[in-house]
């Protein structure tokens, strides 16, 4: 498994290699920097450490680049995902474009609040949540996406990881625990915003 | 300024010690590392490059810690921040009680849809994105989180500079460029989502 710091990292190099694709046959370790808003250095030890390909003198070949990043993120098959909560947040999320094309198909979402999940105007099937554990297993769900309120989300994610999840993006902003092996990652917007501000 | 991946680390031990001080009077750089998927090494790091407080035997003083580091990540007066876009992400971000607590008043929102914005319910005041720029400087808007669609978050971000903004939170997949001394995050959902997975 890729350490922390540099899988984040390479997870945002493989987003703006999409990006620029169509328009850029190469690119620099300096173009990437920019970008991300970090070093040309930190660029190359991160893609080097890999040894997946050199850094030539045009810079790295757009898309071996990516395809490489792509086996080594294992992004090669696309992700059965599900969305808990489906508040403003949650429905925004249901909806997101951009997940399809980055291989995460959203089998279903889930909220305890059967109306809204009988109202919602989406091609996706919705649930109430008392069917959480075995819709996620029936569905082989691999990822969740937890945008319940706080005082919910640790027992959202526990059914979750009971029945099969193996990756959870959390929004709420509850500290939730997960066992060994179960991978987690805190969308938390305030540490965010408190981490843009003190770089002004 | 603090170097980014520290500000990013301490921004979320900020949050980690909000929500512990009310049971808590000490934190030990484990019990830190443990909430934050991080080493206990690397906490101890980050905070002793502060020279701000020694860690004791019982661990860091809960309250002297998040004071000190408050201090450090200028969180120590509220900051006055708007919304650009009020789709269902947007509405969400509006109202979103976490921003406020954590001393970011939400003073305006935008969206180019007028419909929209005379039919949002919310306390807080909502503009035509038309009236960004005057508002956005006779508000004296200091941060500013973006969830407009790709194709014109580069031009909302480039008003929003303009007009005296000097931290943008991104919501939006687009690629942003900010002059030098403009701080700028993207809350990249796929990167996080490719993140986690890359974790499994």
């Amino acid at each position: 498994m890729l350490p922390k710091n540099t899988a984040e990292r390479l997870s945002k190099i493989y987003g703006v290699l999409q990006t620029i694709s169509k328009d850029a046959e190469y690119v620099t370790s300096k173009e990437l920097a920019a970008v991300m808003g970090t070093t040309d250095f930190t660029i190359r030890k991160d893609i080097g450490a890999l040894n997946i390909m050199n850094f030539g003198r045009k810079g790295y070949h757009v898309e071996e680049l990516s395809s490489a990043l792509g086996r080594v993120l294992q992004l090669t098959r696309p992700y059965r995902t599900c969305v808990v909560g489906l508040g403003k947040l949650g429905t925004a999320v249901l909806d997101y474009e951009a997940f399809k094309d980055a291989g995460f198909d959203i089998v279903a979402g889930f909220d305890i609040n059967l109306n809204k999940v009988e109202r919602l105007h989406t091609e996706i099937a919705v649930y109430h949540s008392s069917d959480l554990d075995h819709i996620v297993k029936s569905k082989s769900v691999e990822v969740a996406i937890i945008a319940v309120p706080q005082a919910s989300a640790q027992e959202v994610a526990t059914t979750l990881v009971a029945n099969g999840v193996k990756a959870i993006l959390n929004f709420s902003p509850a500290q939730i625990k997960v066992p060994k092996g179960i991978a987690l990652y805190n969308m938390d917007f305030t540490a965010a915003l408190r981490f843009v501000v003190s770089q002004i």
